[in-house]
């Protein structure tokens, strides 16, 4: 039993690789964990790939249904571990009952399956059970980080400079005085906001490689409150909202 | 006039995303910086991969002569500056001379261009002087990053944690305390030696995607000595090595 975590990159089906492509169409049950969510179009884009590249012999789909998450809870990283256990009871459940010994099931994960994403944990826990055994085999993806730099054709990091990843939360409390370059990514809010007041530049996206694209781009103090103002639009025009962004602390010599 | 930069992954030509591919088919000129190295094999498969891809029609290969960079020099950001403009010097006369106003030229960069690569920062170089004007397309690529997680079955970060991205100089000078997940690109030394007395988890891989990857994972105190000689060993029979590394700091309760 194998079972592939697939990277499909972040929002463009042209993002996928080939070794994804050829991944895909080895499959025979895709395991899909559904969010209960209205973010329709992120399924539909996932069918999309399906279609055009599950090309080898019959597949089969089985859905999950993906566990409720205590989001108002104070102790997150507690909460986000008790989520993952119970989706890893889910996910258990539907490999059990649905992959035979010879066949080979897959995860499909936006973006790339080693940023922020808790399939390979879940499928560790499973493991650790001991009830079931298969093998596991990553295929990486286009991450919505790799995406945002192309989209502005910009490098994320300065020469010789090291580039911080971390999440709204993080950035609300502290932007640390050594990393110049942060990437974040999971703002639910807008972090950035917190640190307009720095010499800073942004490099902001959201819906990244889809035809609902926004970029914004510029001095952090000039065009957080269009940010601000365009995400709330989208968000309430779309029902969701995924975005992420590159801040980039200058150094210009003092007047 | 348009240049594309192409991140064409970490090594594995199946690691092109399909829309590299087809911009790869679109291309008129290919601009290749000639290292004077000994990768040869990195040139066979970069040759490989226009061998499959640039099907589109007849495509020219424009080689110019990398110049020589002051590796000595202590000042190591003024270094790499004086390097990259003189690096942008034979781009901008590579591009002038082969590249007709209607055509599409393109860089092919291995992983992602947004990660420690010097080509966007020589083309906004060239385009800052004045002479010429293009249009820039950036096609993002699976990074050493992506690769070295995905061959590990291994997230990059903790829950809710943030990752730094570093070089092995900054490393060997200091291990931030505040950020327990750190990934080192471009060490020419093994600066993880220089943290083996701390409790901690290193993923190590060299020539990712490639049929001489190397692969080594365990307790940084267990293993960076048997990381250290293989990796010896390996620049000494291939004359090169590019290798990436995770660490990961362990918080385990004292006994």
């Amino acid at each position: 039993m194998e079972i592939k975590v697939i990277g499909i990159g972040a929002g463009d089906p042209d993002y996928l690789t080939v070794q994804a492509v050829k991944a895909i169409a080895e499959v025979d049950v895709f395991f899909v964990l559904d969010k209960g969510e209205v973010k329709q179009e992120l399924v539909e884009l996932r069918e999309e790939i399906l279609r055009r590249h599950a090309t080898g012999a019959a597949y089969e789909v089985v859905v999950g249904r993906d566990p409720e998450r205590d989001r108002t809870s104070e102790a997150y990283v507690e909460s986000v571990d008790d989520w993952r256990r119970r989706r890893a009871d889910v996910c258990a459940g539907m490999i059990a009952e649905s992959l035979k010994p010879d066949q080979t099931g897959a995860f499909l994960v936006w973006g790339d399956p080693s940023l922020y994403d808790s399939t390979l944990a879940i499928l560790d826990d499973i493991l650790a059970r001991g009830e079931l055994s298969f093998e596991v085999d990553v295929i990486p993806g286009i991450s919505s980080v790799s995406a945002l730099a192309a989209r502005h054709r910009v490098g994320l990091n300065q020469v010789g400079k090291p580039i911080q990843v971390t999440t709204g939360r993080r950035l609300a409390k502290e932007w640390p005085d050594d990393v110049d370059d942060v990437v974040v990514m999971l703002d639910a809010q807008t972090a950035f906001s917190a640190h307009a007041d720095q010499d800073a530049d942004i490099y902001w996206g959201a819906y990244l490689g889809t035809p609902d694209e926004l970029l914004v781009a510029g001095r952090l103090s000039e065009v957080a409150g269009e940010i601000e103002r365009i995400r709330a639009e989208a968000r309430d025009r779309k029902g969701w909202i995924m975005d992420t962004y590159l801040l980039r602390r200058n150094h210009r010599p003092k007047a």
